[in-house]
Order: structure tokens, then sequence, then C-alpha cells
């Protein structure tokens, strides 16, 4: 994927700002532009969720994956946005940029593909449209209906708070590097972290049984990566963190032996990876873990927020600070 | 657009029905697969309307059409299957891919386009995602609320009903021709051709006046061609058409004079025009021309529902059947 890392300095996020200063803002916005779902009001108490994003076959499909596991993966990705905020994807719309020289079989594989990916999270694919582009385009749309008071977002983080995460990091970094730097490492280990690229899941569970405590202040995917995902939330809400424990796979220990490379840029840089990183209060964080749990899942306190804003990692008793780089596309310095 | 006409001949119908044959229908959906835009129950009487439509700039962009255009026409084309649903635009996401070459000046132009078009039609942009990709795509959604007892679906047509349409016909499609052939015309009439490609206008206002009236059985707009378009009624409503007078605008007229075609060619099988197709109860066709009328637009009957399931045209004394082609990327047999 070197098109991934283009040489161009103008990032992801500065279009996105340059696009949005060029917008007249809907007054009384209910989610603020930069969140990771757009909110129209339904109510006094409801909100329409709305979030559309985009899989581009040159950028987002790494080469052995097959047309049915990149349109789960687009709607995977979609998911992983609501997952985060709490809400219940409900129908999505694919809008698809399709080459010309796609078969029969292959238009039926990504048929197939976003409805598996829709329906392992309860919803269902009700339109879209189709079109002819050079490169294959998943466009979805995903809508669903959420409580105001229940949404999590970015930007309610609060000194003192934990933070934690619903999973281990750095299997889709170490995953890639094998599939575009044809690294050779045992099979046992490989599977796992192809897999985790091919396969991704969402964390909707996790995220709708945690929008349903109070114990959630900010909360994110870690779609960009872990670096990443805790300087979104620092920005949004204006604080720091400091990161005492990062849970590495052990598998990317392992890979990260193999080919001499320190684990914990792979679980920090790395990104495609749909965890959620979420801030709580200390006193209910027994209460979200509860909550968790129940779902099947698990949630691993890795530090804590900070007034200063930077984010900081102590490992091998040093105190380092993490850099505010991740899976952006455009960017010239991605992992 | 040599691009447009590309030598497949699986057309963009096929490849929409085999992908919707691949998904787990909703139950209830409250709006079949295959109308302009989808929807979701909000309680018993409301619903909650999404539409997902993109641009490829190799396909929907003529040349000399600049990003700005470019983008207000993504928006215009989505307002525009709202206007033929009567339901009023509220919210837009935009999903975009970016050749990585962009400068800073053309990327403003494409939010400040997005915004124009929204804000025409009083919607505003309220989020979004930006990718490279090697094509300008422009993929937006579009969310608004209906009543349900209001939406004009393309199922509702009646033998007996007449049909009628917002405006004149063929002058993208002389546009088109002009830009894509280098047809040479006097000023006047070029610049009201180019015009009506470069910068098209929805009609909403009249949309939303005739969602409002009883008198509406069923509704489309002419984005794929006049022609297409009463197929498509045809389909869905499993009825015909008898079409006795066909509104061809004066520009029309004079340029297929000047480069002798028939002008009913370019007013059937154009495309890229976007004015409403609907289909009326004939004791209520004062009340439609009425609110049309008061929203300052015009209502032209054409014709009638036949149940013969077929589209004439009567013209020059004679009756001719109208073919079912129109604007389809993909088709072959396209204008």
């Amino acid at each position: 994927l070197e098109e991934l890392r283009s040489n161009k300095t103008l990032g992801e996020r500065k279009i996105i700002e340059l696009i949005f200063k060029q917008l007249e803002q809907m007054p009384q916005m209910p989610v603020p532009f930069g969140d990771d779902v757009s909110a129209y009001p339904l109510g006094k108490d409801k909100l329409a969720i709305l979030k559309t994003d985009m899989l581009v076959g040159k950028t987002d499909v790494p080469p052995g994956m097959s047309l049915w596991q990149a349109s789960r993966k687009a709607v995977i990705i979609n998911i992983s946005d609501f997952a985060a905020k709490g809400v219940k994807p409900l129908v999505l719309l694919a809008s698809l940029g399709l080459p010309e020289n796609l078969t029969l079989a292959e238009i039926t594989e990504i048929g197939k593909g976003l409805n598996a990916g829709a329906r392992e999270y309860g919803a269902f694919i009700v339109g879209g449209d189709t079109n002819e582009a050079s490169d294959l385009i998943i466009s979805l749309s995903l809508f669903g209906i959420a409580e105001k008071s229940k949404m999590m977002l970015r930007s309610g983080a609060r000194v003192g708070d934990l933070v934690a995460v619903t999973g281990f990091f750095g299997k889709t970094a170490a995953g890639l590097k094998i599939l575009l730097e044809g690294i050779k490492i045992e099979n046992k280990i490989r599977n796992i972290l192809i897999d985790s690229v091919m396969a991704p899941h969402a964390r909707l569970k996790e995220g709708l049984a945690l929008s349903e405590t109070d114990a959630v202040t900010a909360s994110i995917d870690s779609s960009d990566g872990l670096a990443w995902s805790l300087y979104e939330i620092a920005r949004s809400s204006e604080v720091g963190f400091l990161i005492k424990q990062l849970p590495v796979a052990e598998e990317v220990k392992n890979f990260a032996e193999h080919i001499g490379m320190d684990p914990l840029e792979l679980a920090l840089y790395g990104g495609e990876e749909y965890e959620l990183v979420i801030t709580v209060k200390p006193e209910l964080m027994d209460v979200a873990e509860e909550a968790v749990a129940k779902v099947g899942g698990k949630l691993i306190v890795i530090g804590k927020v900070i007034s200063e804003k930077a984010v900081y990692l102590e490992a091998k008793g040093r105190r380092y600070t993490v850099e505010p780089k991740g899976w952006e596309h455009f960017k010239s310095n991605n992992v």
C-alpha cells in the first residue's frame, strides 16, 4: 500500500478542516463537526445518527483481501463508529463505484459481503446506487436512532478519568507488514495477524452496553491507531493522557521480536484496528467493566486523563511522548 | 465522455438487481428497493428518508465543468430525488474521494460548491470524510423526515391518470453534445444549453407542493432521461403510457434543426435533467397545477396512463414506441 503513504503533506485532517471551513454551520448541531458521527434532532430527547465512510480499493484493500472481505470491511468501519458512540446501527445505504471489468461473480461477492457485515450487527442494507469508477469504491451511509443523553462523544474526558480499551493492539499493523513486506513467520501467528486485517470486528456490543451506563465520559474507536485516537480525545476534550500499560497482543510481541522491532510501535501507530478507546469516571469503572463483561467483552485500563495537553507512555521505567501520528491517508508520516 | 458508453453489456440496473438479490430484506420496508429513496419508520406516521448518490469525475463531470459546479451538482442529484418523493432535505454528509494532486484552492472550491448546493435547498452539510482515490468521487448521503402518507412513490400510477412534467426537455442532451462533440451554434442558444448542464436545478418547491396535495399517484425525476423515467414508473406501477405532447425546449428545437437531428430524440433519451415526471388523478389535475403554480412552477400534461405495458408517443400523426433507454452508466446503448 505504498499509495497510502503518498508524499503529499496535506493530511486528511487538513483537507476535512478546509472543507468544513467552507460550510455554513447548521444552528444547534447536536454533535459537532469532527466527531465520529453526525446527528439531526428527532424531537426533544432523540437524535437521528448518520455516518458515511468510504472504502477505496487502492488504499484500503490490502493484497489478498477478497471482494467479499473488502465489502464486509466497508460495513465494519462504519459500524465501529456507531459502536464508539453507543448507537445501534439500523439501516445502511451503499453507493458503489465499480471498475468496468467486474464479473457477475465479483459483483455477487460484493453484495454478499455487504449483507454479511450488516447482518452480523443486526442492520439491513435498504438502498444504494452503482456507478462506474476507476477504483473500487464502497461508500456506505449508516443510519440509527440514539437517545441524546446516552451518546458517547469525543469531548467529555475530564482530568482524573481512567482510560480503557476493549482489546489488545498491534495485530493489524503486524498483519499489514506481513502482507505488504512479505515478512515470513510461523503459520499459527501469521494466521492470527492476517485474520485481524481480513476479518475485523466492531465492538458494537461493548459500545451499546457502555452507553447504558453513566460511566463513560468520552469514546472513540481506534481505526486510525491507538496514538491517534488518544490525541483525538485529547484535542476534543482539551486534556492529555498518561498511559501506563499498553495491552499488546502476544502474537504482536512474537512478531516484533522476530523482526527486531519495538512492539509498542506496532500497538501505538497502527490502525484499521477497531477497539474502543474510552475515558471512564473512576468511581464508575467497575460499573463499566461489569457492563462490558456481561456482553462477553473486556475492558482494560491503560492509564488516566491528565491536564497537560500531551500523551505520555510510561514503559521500561521511562516516560515517552507518544507522537500524534497514525493511519491517515494522504499523509507522508503514516506508519 | 466516451467512458460513459463503455462496451460492457452489464447495465447499471442489472448490477443493482444482482446486488439486491444478495441482501436479506428488512421486514416491512416502508419504501421498496429500487425506488428513489430509502426509508426507516419513525413512529407510526413518519419516516426517516435516506438517499445516497455518487458523482464520479470520469463519467459525471463533462469537460469545462468546474469543481465548484461538479460539487454543487453532486448535491442537486440527491436533492432531486427527494424532490420527486416530496421530501424536504435536512442534512447531508459528504464522503469524498480526492485525487492526490488537488490543490488547497481546488479543495476549497469543492467545499464551497457542496455548501452552495445544500443551502440553495435549505439543507446543511453536517459531516463526512475524505479519502484518496484515482477519480474525483463525491458520494453524498441525504437525510430527511417525511410523513408516510405524503410520500410520492413510483408505484401508484393507475390507468386513466394523467402524466405531467415540470418543464421542457432536451437541453442537457443538446448541451452535452456541444461539449462532447464540439458542435458550434450561436452564443445565445449555446449558453442556455451549456448552462443546463453546468447549473442544474432540482424541482424541490414543486415536489414539496405536490406532496401536500392528494393528486399525485406516482413520481420520479428525469435524471436518467424522460423515456427511462416513464419506463421506471411503468414497471413499478405495472402500467404503460401514451404520450401525446412532448414539451421540447425552443433552444433544443433550434439546435436539432441546426445539426439535422430529431429534437424528440434529445428530449426523450437525454438525461442529467432534473424535471419531475408525475402521474396525477385526472379529477385533481387542477389542484396539482394550482399547487405548483403557487410556488412559481408549472405543470405540463404530456399524456395519460394506459393498461398496456408499453410507452407510446403520438407525434406527427403517427404512434411510435418509445424505447426503454436513457442515461445509464456501464451500458453500451446509452445516449
